[in-house]
């Protein structure tokens, strides 16, 4: 931690920042300027947690040195995590696709969409079963009853499903009937929800909320490390910012960042990011070629008469046709599909 | 609803459309103009919420005309709606202020903080139990114990309470201690905390979320007010934005646009939207002329010790003189403190 | 500067960016703690502009310390600037307001505005003569004839005007004609209009630019300084956010924040931000309490006839009424109107 | 154009929109719901430029249902434009890559740095002579005397040049030695600036605004079209969000979304987009896949003596390999390099 304090400090104030540093445990380093004196606290930068530095008098600034995660950092563990999913490996060479409709509707409609999508190439079938919907008057998922219906259609196709959370309540129940346990974009920093998805010990897929820092998406998967879990994929669907052609703002560059900063393996939803079928391809393509691990995808039987996101979904001949096209960037960086 | 077609589109396209918007029980108006054919849908737009409009053939663009929110909007209500929390009215001619610290951390501290800012002329007592921490390492609150330490401050000082609800499940236990329950900027939209919260038909301080637009913000309040519970004040704290100076953007201009949209008190809290305690004074004075119907700031005995927020947090002294400076400019717009 | 390098970098890497930062004529300090090294570049940072030290090996970030603005900096000179307009004091107790209309349309049009705006209490009046407009098929200004329209406006009714410059090669002209030169947010890095401004030795108005820092706001300050005019008002008109229920999103912590930084006077622009008359007074009250030193506000006698911004225009009668509410809020700060 | 009115309006309100709009020529479609209003203004919406609809009495919403954009759009010009540069096709089938260094510093580093680039395969060689820079502090480039070593780079290599221009007054002497004229992102809504090189009939590369809407991106080309120059080459080069991670985020869904909009060639400059040198080379591969025209690659014989941007330029053999992944990722989608 770098303690910058304000110009012409007096050595009071000096001294008065260095005791609190100590107090808590870490050495100092002072370096005085012509213009500024600057303390350097040394040691575990956690332990100054409990201190507020920047309530202390005369100091100006303070910046933090090491990062704050450390279970999910590269420098924790260098080489990248894989995960199993009952037999779908996760973070290798070969690249996974999640695919399905964006909520289960009837078990015609999704096991018609289990069958596509896994006959064109996708290993992992998504579908939402409780759904956290804007309004109190929308479709808001089917429930339990949503969930028996993915592990129909996984009996019937055999890939392993993915369903989200969005209530510490319904924990055990979602981890009895999903292969990987999704938290939403809306509930990234919704703690009591990741301690219990920590605890759970099941995989979890985490997407990054729309309006969190890559820092902030990292600490969220912290939280699920801490309690033990370190099965984490984590989910970029595209950020929040002003410019509205598209929903949200894919932010692709955070793909080779998290790469550098953590060890967990980085999937992309190209579907929610753009909100419209028609930009889903290129930017799958894309997400393949920055270095993704996975891709999440929905793809619907009918998307007109979808009861959500209509707009951004696939047919299943569009996403055979998708698959195909991926296929061959992945082909062209060393990876399969 | 209006519907735009794409340019060119056939009878058939303009067909398809028709039926869609009259199977949902809408009527239906059509323009064709020398570029475009536009259609509008009339009726109860919520109907239309089962139909993925943009995903019919030769849809080049879906524009809602009526709000999504009902019960929290003026056309609903005409007049504002007055809360009275034991006896503190709310959304009135008089400005409340909820003061306090971040988090509880003792009998003594809160007792403390409790008697000076009621002296100053606070009119409710704020004190996180249970803390929404970005860091699993970070200090995560007292939890119950911080919430009977809150009884305890209310028996001494008569101040009704406030205090933060993070989890489904605590929610009775929340209850049971607070006056207003607060449903914090990261929980803006977990929908099912919304819903127990209007279940509970406790009073609710609503604050939005870091990247919530006003829609959205009234889409959650209309998620509370949905079962039933019309008890919400509706907190602005600062939204994300590219600027670092602060830590974040307080949106000002969010309240005379709420004041438009809704009949709900709107607050300010302009503790966490600028990170830094210098900065609060003269943004709760802008916080007042703006209109707000009350003010939430971060006091703390001992800043520099405290467990979280230190450096956004007053020392009651200049939450005095804040008091002061603050009871000039409502009595400059004709409203008192 | 605060050099941080990798984690395990070696003596040669260490020595190599020392080594560099020496070149330039700065002093070293080297601190080496469990996890890190860290450098620290004692000096004139300035000299550091000519050298890459993010691109040398090894080095994770850079961290500069001194601020990188001087002449405009609270630093450079303690005591606030007061400008004087013909008179008019900017800068000091008084509150000053700019008004008038977004363009010049006729002398009929300019001259009834001017009389109006002055008979409430405006002492500076505002007209575009040449418009920055999205569309090059929008009406951009009468020029040089609206220029002219200007100066007979002020001989009418005594107040200074203040009119943008878009273009190097009108400076001259423009400088003829006004009193104070506007810089737009557009052009707010448009670096050689700020030199020749700089050279041009007349008092500038700098308005933010929509996604400008509040460090690149003061860069360009800076840069209209460095050419040895300091006659400078700053100007927050709004930022890009996500939010679209207002144009922009007035950034009102801008101003204690700059008023911390700089000397300069500081004004706010809300009808710009907000892009609707009706929020406009509420918005002029919270920016007088926050503690700007002065307004800009369009003033239009037929707004809805205006050839440009007419949604955000109040009428004269408006206006008048906004300076009763503006003077009241301002004595309860201490200052006048 | 759609005029939503507010509820409850009189036909009083109805008949003065429907007469505003009639006299400015346009036919009305009136459309009374249960709930609201609509008129519908039939015809050439840019006849309403002149005509404030929003400051009608009444009128709660204006929507526009025609593009702002004619010239550049795709409704204008059905297939896409091809540039011819000195030879060099751009918008076809072959993606082009600009590479070179952020600011010409000397014959030797340029001429240099040409070479390698040429032979790693890039078509046309950058290279800044006058330089937007945040600090005047900073170097501001070499002026006419970089545009003559540029054309010296030419004659040694035979590759088109391309280099910014900043100010109207430099157009000539810019036009005059490069093959294609670069306006920055800072200068995006320079309106002037673009209505002379709309003037001038050189090919432009216009980069997008770090807050610019891909509809105001489109606008500030048809200023350039609108002077009768329609060799526009547009250029996403990252915009500015929350995140801090990377310099800015590159939004590559612009390039579908601009393909769908517009008939002109999109580049994206991956380098300023994340401004470190070891993110380009993944964005690059995106930027391919994605469906880019081309590339604009920094690229510096020695980065860390660069006298600007040393952080995201690469070294020649980084660029050749680059060229070496990007081509594959090109071929891979049926394009070659």
């Amino acid at each position: 931690m770098i303690i910058v304090l304000k110009r012409d400090s007096t050595q009071e104030v000096v001294d008065h920042v260095v005791e609190k540093i100590k107090s808590a445990g870490l050495a100092v380093h002072i370096s005085k300027g012509k213009e500024r004196t600057i303390i350097g606290a040394i040691g575990d930068e956690t332990l100054l947690g409990q201190i507020s530095l920047e309530a202390l008098p005369g100091v100006e600034n303070v910046m933090p040195i090491l990062k704050p995660y450390k279970l999910v950092s590269r420098e924790f563990r260098k080489e990248a995590s894989v995960l199993d999913i009952n037999g779908v490996q996760i973070g290798d060479a070969v690249i996974q696709v999640i695919a399905g409709p964006c909520s289960v509707e009837s078990r015609e409609q999704l096991v018609d969409c289990a069958k596509k999508v896994k006959a064109a190439g996708a290993s992992i079938l998504r579908g939402g079963a409780f759904k956290p919907r804007t309004s109190p008057y929308d479709f808001q998922g089917l429930g339990v009853e949503g969930l028996k219906l993915l592990r129909e259609a996984k009996k019937e196709t055999g890939l392993p499903i993915i369903s989200e959370l969005m209530d510490p309540r319904d924990t055990e129940v979602v981890c009895e009937y999903v292969d990987i346990v999704q938290i939403g974009a809306r509930n990234m920093q919704n703690f009591r929800l990741l301690t219990e998805v920590g605890k759970a010990k099941k995989p979890v897929l985490l997407k990054r909320g729309l309006s969190a820092t890559i820092k902030e998406f990292l600490m969220s998967a912290e939280y699920i490390a801490a309690q033990g879990n370190s099965q984490i994929i984590l989910c970029e669907r595209g950020i929040r910012t002003f410019e509205t052609a598209t929903r949200n703002t894919l932010d692709l560059s955070a793909v080779p960042v998290l790469k550098e900063e953590t060890h967990l393996p980085v999937f992309i939803d190209p579907s929610h990011a753009v909100g419209r079928w028609n930009l889903v391809l290129p930017l799958a393509r894309a997400a393949v070629a920055v270095g993704a691990d996975g891709l999440m995808i929905e793809v619907h039987p009918d998307p007109e008469n979808a009861l959500c996101d209509g707009a951004q979904s696939l047919k299943p001949t569009k996403f055979a046709s998708l698959m195909e096209e991926v296929r061959r960037v992945a082909a062209s960086i060393g990876r399969t599909l």
